[in-house]
């Protein structure tokens, strides 16, 4: 067991890293050839231009400016001056609300590890019992439970403090969720008029012989909504004519690399090879035959651009419903439209951006019949994964190659070579497995038949905190795969398992300390320099940038990543929660996380990230319950601890905490959750009538008739290349800004917050 | 163990006390002086008069045509008589659906019951292996699963029948729920028009400093329906007021009484004493003593009634909205009106008379809180309730009776008399807790404020059925209180469990199968005897009865009671699909409970049962989850027992079913619960269009402005003491009916059904 002294080295060799990767990035943010890399944000929003427009020819690229870098950290203090308010209209309500996770991190971990370090500390401090032992103990175990002996009245310090700690956790995450919740309301009540506000997804429009499904829909909703039916969208297979369209523009990729290579170089035509990556089949010339490709495949998009339009059946049983007022769609999106609950069913429509067109179409029965599918696919992924990875490895061995390849035995038979192969394979496969999972539990949630991007990542987190869960938390708990686990449980006694498990968990927080240190404190330094995003920036500008705006498209703003991102806080706060009472030296470990990852992702956000789509904070019920989660496995846990200690006396007075949980869990979902989900009809009236008295000759079925065409239909002309992807950026760049553009920094808005005296004096620093 | 010959004479017990009921019963019935106990419900249809009216004196109250004794069982036939459309409209949707319980009853275990005898038995009966081994075994035992050897091939054909089987109860279920579904949505459509039908209950209206509730509410939808908004009742908290109107009227029972005794002989002035059960204090001259009590409560009552009207803090902050249109109600109950969930919460409003008035105030946070003390409330109910008893019993004994009244030593020193209470008390107290029981689970869901008297019923079966499984399913299992169950489960393996009580399951089904025969034969048939009602009803008329008013009062239908007779066939349930695959013998047992209760229940719905309230079968949802809780538990014990007996191959191949049977429940559950809880505005739509057509100038307000009143308000003049109970029994009466009364025998009616080829020509017998 790693002793205080090994900690502190571990420490420092993270700190060290973090270090140098935030001076890194120091140095190379104020540098202007990066600054489509590390401020894409502001160029997105239009509130900057390049800055290698003018000056001096080095000083376009190279900061020459040798005092901007002595204040190498003064991004930090920049990124945590903008005000929420301004976050909010700056990035939208999703960054500031996920920004708000790290930040509920810090205000529930900070008390408690005060509240620890004063009381439990000094009552694990003061005893003798692992000196008076024969193991072996490290002064860390001397901070922790362990140190207590058993059956010691010590043990209701422990106790009182889970309540306590368990009660201000339930508190904070009470007033979050009630800020949250009245944040998005004020947030959807606040926001100018938006398509999804009156729009109203309908799916499973039953098959009708004798009316197309376009009629069908108009004549339903004219019957059943008679005063308040405006328009309506149907939807198209577009999947083909998606997929021509994503060609075409890797065509023209190559096209344009190809072209600039020969405007540099006019003495050779470059020429290539037609076949596997280049490297054989027909040698033709590039520019000639990208040119006749593209060509064809503009033909082919118009023809099934053209076939789409005509063929009925690719109309799909699906379309978006307007109305004339907010509170007819509310109406709508929230009442059971037919006598069979399985047709006509209606929800609010996602907002544009944030559609998933691919499964618009599946009908209700194969819905089910894919979350069953799904569902045991994922338990079989979550305890069986580690088979395939075996086969995998068992098959990458030194002979499997040279069976399988015989004529690389020459270059295999070298030593060198063959311990790379020996130590770096087996490896290998499990390291492609989890950078590939994200996209596999993606692949999954879509395949479930959610209906917007939004909902995908939400479903998908929630799978990879469950594998999380079981594999990196239970797994170095108990050693061994997920599937011994499985079986362990399943033999052991249900009062069994938080024993086995609860006894091993003061053993592990060494572990523990050594991973938030390595994955916590240094991959967070490690995200802002986006080393990717750089790298690939430049091959882009190198390769391919002829013009302004193709320079506009070699940025990869990127986004926040719930999928990925917020299962990992989330294991954080089960840390935290778990080891809060048995060790709590961990605790300063997670807040210098927490901390650190506020402002890294807050300047990020600010900075970097472009939301592809905004769902006004629609995750915060998942993140809430997850946290609920991690409590009461906390406290199973410790029950489980405590029960082994010989401290029968105080042990079942815990019983009442997860109750407790539990019983704060619903009464939160009754009280906040429909804010989520539903939206209330005083709100619709309220904004209808407003808008009445404001807009009295507004055309709304001008305004609504557009907003739900498929993304590859919308620029009908030549441009339509970029159209899929640029679309939401488009319109979230019509978002009128009261900001001005400046060379290289944007000034301060004159926003409308609440506290003008607040006011930031300049929102991002000089760099 | 029972051999087939000790349960054949059980059998015939049963069977021949089952038989001498059906005698008493088929004697006593045509008696006309019975008449108004076996046949209320034709009474309070208007559909038949006194019997006692005309004819000799005799035959009043005898029946002296003694051909009629001969047929004393041709009320079978004739209760199976009625077509469902038509029991539909006479008894009211609920009756007919709760009769379809039955009926399912026999369309799942009759098909089950032929696979199994025909296939299992024959598996089960051709080995030897308990006649080779030492254990002592009976017959039964042979036909069972016991008789195969661990290891046997033959368990395979279990494994394929337990899939048979699940698959044939999920389809006959799905079918079921269909109808039921198709059912309820046709009763709603053809119904009249209702009052619940406009009506939205409206709860938790937020205080408002300057407008009155009344006020509040009318703005309040004005402003967010204003299309739609027609009128609204205030909620009065008259419960003190309806103490007095009960008082006034027991007070009244006790003058008629009198006066009646005082009529009979006039020579002397009844007197009573006014103490405790008539046997202490002054004497006083009884009809004065009523009379000024009476006049005295009716101050009370007008006083307390003009007090409710004035006081504004007598009114709950609850109301009842009525709408324009049901399109308009539809839209109110299934949306969220206000930004926080918890105010103006909305709802369907139940049937006037199935409104529960006590709980229309209770607070969301008082609501939710109170949900948490009854769940943890009834898990005590359900594991400790043996403690108090133990308690109880333990003072009930003769040394402490001795101790606490001395002045009875010399009684119970007789030698008999301490037998008596030694062999009785002990018994007593745990059979006075199980008759108390539904009782009690009902007052424990009116203080979790559930607001409507079916829903209250419901929420009680869901506890009776949890309270019959843990202490008379596994109970009888795993001999033992249910506490010591528990701690035992707490204590294995999540996989011991299912093989502790499946191991035990095949021999204990002697033991369930006196059960069924005692409980489910003779207890049904002891059902048509309405031995209570019989006795107070000839009580009633002898002391009470002046007036026909009066012996129309002395008529106590009674209902179906759902809260404890829904769980008791749920057992049967349960009993039976755990048993089918185990020791198929039990099933012939059950399939004759489910007939006899289906031919005695639907005979008292027709003749009998008055019921309260018309919850349209809203009950459906929980009747097909808990046969589906059923059928996992049976699959899980099944997995237990096969695992024990050597047949590891095929065991780990049911593990599939619980998992099929859960997603089957969600595919139900999505496809057809929607239709037992929201109301699809399809329908309300075409059901307000054909109105306006039909009933152009009617007048909504004036026939929705009262229907919502208190019942304690309804009648304002002396008549106020039937108002309370004769409220809905009049209402129904109001409902139109095409039958005319005729003496005796109600002639069928000329319903619209599908099918009039299958008119019965006389719906009820001669008698």
């Amino acid at each position: 067991m790693a002793s205080l002294q090994d900690i502190g080295v571990a420490a420092a060799i993270n700190i060290l890293s973090a270090f140098v990767f935030f001076l890194a990035f120091a140095v190379l943010r104020i540098q202007p050839i990066n600054d489509r890399v590390y401020f894409p944000k502001w160029y997105l929003r239009g509130l900057r231009n390049s800055p290698t427009h003018s000056g001096a020819l080095v000083s376009k690229f190279v900061n020459l400016d040798f005092r901007s870098y002595l204040r190498f950290l003064n991004w930090m203090p920049a990124a945590l001056q903008m005000p929420e308010l301004h976050l909010i209209e700056h990035a939208g309500l999703d960054s500031a609300v996920y920004l708000r996770i790290y930040w509920l991190g810090l205000k529930i971990f900070v008390p408690i590890a005060f509240l620890a370090f004063a009381i439990l500390v000094p009552v694990n401090w003061t005893n003798g019992t692992l000196e008076h032992s024969n193991v072996t103990f490290s002064n860390i175990d001397k901070l922790s439970i362990s140190n207590i002996p058993p059956g010691s009245e010590r043990f209701w310090a422990h106790l009182v403090m889970a309540y306590v700690f368990t009660f201000w956790t339930c508190y904070v995450l009470q007033k979050e969720y009630a800020t949250v919740a009245s944040m998005r309301l004020r947030f959807l009540a606040s926001e100018e008029r938006r398509p999804d506000q009156f729009t109203v997804l309908v799916r499973n429009v039953p098959p009708d012989p004798d009316e197309s499904i376009s009629e069908l829909v108009e004549h339903f909703f004219l019957v059943n909504h008679p005063d308040h039916y405006l328009t309506h969208q149907v939807v198209y297979d577009a999947n083909k004519l998606t997929k021509l369209v994503e060609e075409k523009k890797k065509m023209q990729n190559w096209l344009d690399y190809f072209q600039l290579k020969y405007s540099r170089n006019k003495s050779k035509k470059p020429s290539m090879k037609t076949g596997f990556l280049g490297l054989c089949g027909d040698k033709v010339e590039a520019i000639d035959f990208y040119t006749s490709k593209i060509d064809q495949l503009s033909k082919d998009i118009e023809a099934e651009r053209e076939k789409i339009r005509k063929n009925p059946k690719s109309i799909m049983p699906a379309s978006f419903v307007s109305f004339k007022t907010r509170w007819g769609a509310a109406v709508c999106a929230q009442t059971q439209q037919s006598r069979n609950p399985t047709i006509w069913l209606t929800e609010w429509a996602p907002e544009p951006c944030d559609v998933y067109w691919h499964n618009l179409a599946i009908p209700f029965i194969s819905l089910t019949v894919r979350r069953l599918v799904i569902a045991v696919a994922f338990f079989f992924l979550t305890f069986f994964f580690m088979i395939p990875i075996a086969f995998v490895q068992s098959l990458a061995n030194i002979e499997g190659i040279e069976k399988a390849a015989p004529f690389l035995k020459p270059i295999i038979d070298v030593k060198f070579i063959t311990s790379l192969i020996q130590g770096f394979l087996p490896g290998i496969a499990l390291k492609i497995f989890l950078i590939l999972l994200p996209t596999i539990l993606m692949m999954m949630s879509k395949f479930e038949g959610f209906i917007s991007l939004s909902a995908l990542e939400r479903k998908s987190a929630a799978k990879y905190y469950l594998f999380i869960f079981v594999n990196v938390f239970l797994g170095s708990i108990i050693t061994g795969t997920a599937f011994q686990q499985l079986n362990t449980f399943i033999h052991q006694s249900a009062n069994e398992i938080p024993k086995t498990i609860g006894v091993s968990i003061p053993m592990k927080a060494t572990f523990f300390i050594t991973y938030i240190m390595v994955d916590g404190w240094a991959g967070i330094a490690g995200e802002i320099l986006r080393l990717k995003s750089l790298i690939i920036f430049h091959l882009k500008i190198f390769f391919l940038v002829k013009t302004e705006k193709d320079r506009e498209d070699a940025m990869d703003p990127g986004s926040l990543g719930f999928n990925t991102g917020e299962p990992q806080i989330q294991f954080y706060f089960l840390l935290g929660l778990v080891y809060a009472v048995v060790t709590p030296i961990l605790l300063p470990f997670i807040i210098v996380f927490f901390g650190l990852a506020f402002v890294v992702f807050r300047h990020q956000i600010i900075n970097v990230y472009n939301q592809e789509y905004e769902s006004a904070a629609a995750f915060w019920p998942d993140v809430h319950g997850r946290i609920i989660a991690a409590l009461i496995i906390s406290q199973l846990l410790l029950m489980g601890l405590l029960s082994t200690k010989g401290a029968a006396q105080s042990t079942p007075l815990l019983i009442a905490l997860p109750i407790l949980t539990i019983w704060f869990h619903r009464f939160c979902k009754g009280r906040y959750e429909p804010a989520f989900i539903r939206y209330p009809l005083q709100e619709a009236m309220m904004k209808d009538t407003l808008e009445r008295v404001r807009d009295p000759n507004l055309n709304l079925k001008g305004y609504l008739q557009s907003a739900y065409i498929h993304p590859v239909f919308k620029g009908d002309d030549d441009d339509d290349i970029d159209t899929i992807t640029k679309d939401c950026e488009q319109e979230s760049e019509l978002v009128p800004t009261k900001r001005h553009s400046r060379r290289n920094t944007p000034v301060p808005s004159k926003y409308s917050g609440s506290s003008p005296s607040s006011l930031p004096e300049v929102v991002q620093e000089e760099p």
